[in-house]
């Protein structure tokens, strides 16, 4: 399991005076960054490898820009080239948020997903 | 149906040279406005009475900056203080994500659901 | 000159009830593309060779979500691996905000500018 | 001088493959928080009351998603009814980005700018 400190951002307050819902999927993301790196180690850098083929949000408390917030981030199931990650935001201690990502390993020069290495598979298994 | 042109934007193209899934929310969202104005019809003036309690996406197909973006919106279900909304974006007209937005009727000074009155529910109905 | 209509999206509205400041430049830089294009015909597709060093933004009028917003963009001076672009953005026909980028051409590679070959200055002298 | 913490997240990363100029003013307008706290000390809850009529911003080096980022904020003049921000972004140490936020202290009921009391240009003062 990895745990990621958010930032709320000011400007992520919406008009109902609460972060909207929209904002969320990126913070995810961004807790999602250590998993992304097991299969690019130099994020950024090198080619993209991933596709993100499901997002699921579940929102059990408004969320606000003052909140101290933590995302855990853990890998939930492995398939022949795909994963699913399962997070779950915590404001205050008190989970808030969760979400599920089904993420494709992608071949983008050919379009196509490709089997999941097992040195990679091997990785992934360390955060279910 | 609601029908909605989306303007891709040139700063929501990430590194993997396309539009990223955390993108995507806002977009739906956008195409949600008609839905949102059967509730305020004064947006932005009258105060906020809904809350999303679940999204899910689907992603199927690539999207670039300089694809034609329409969603298409539809009430899918309406529960006693809750419905469901089942929107299609087509990139140059073929379906390149889903999504479905569970809403609940909301109040906030509250802070709890409330029952769809009648009128409201009519409303919600025609758009299914 | 070139003008972009502009979608403002119901996420970009916050806590005052208005579009803040900081979802502009988006829209500015959405206002660009046809500038960036002259230098980066297949824009997305091939090695990016523009960067912004200056933005300068003067807000006049409070925007709304529902207003109808268009920029206009000119080219406002040429220097030798520099140019800046001036733009007015209106709200129903009303000057509510200005802005003025200034780019260099820049070569990704080497980390350093370049000088602006004679045919894109040609092409930047057209929208002075 | 306030100084805060900065994270750029995943999902600001663009195709150029660094952080994108129109990404930065969320993040100096978060390194605002404290100087808008002195009007506004509860946040999210009371009316707004400030609102930004200028900004500008120099960028002076490419940042990236792995920065370290911090902003140094601090108040560099104060008139009758406004005052301006300097601001300075450095990654890694080093400065990467500046920028000078223009503020009106505003009266949204009556949608003009209204002076600044003299034990709240107090506070300004305290952070020149």
């Amino acid at each position: 399991m990895f745990v990621e400190k958010i930032q709320p951002r000011l400007s992520e307050t919406n008009l109902a005076g609460h972060i909207g819902y929209v904002v969320l999927p990126a913070w995810f993301e961004q807790a999602n960054e250590k998993i992304y790196r097991l299969f690019i180690p130099e994020l950024g850098k090198k080619k993209w490898s991933l596709i993100v083929v499901k997002f699921e949000l579940e929102c059990l408390a408004e969320i606000f820009h003052d909140n101290k917030v933590t995302i855990e981030t853990r890998v939930q199931k492995i398939g022949n080239s795909s994963f699913t990650i399962s997070q779950a935001l915590r404001k205050d201690g008190k989970t808030a948020a969760r979400a599920r990502t089904k993420m494709v390993y992608f071949d983008y020069q050919k379009k196509k997903s490709q089997v999941i290495p097992k040195a990679l598979r091997q990785l992934l298994v360390e955060h279910i």
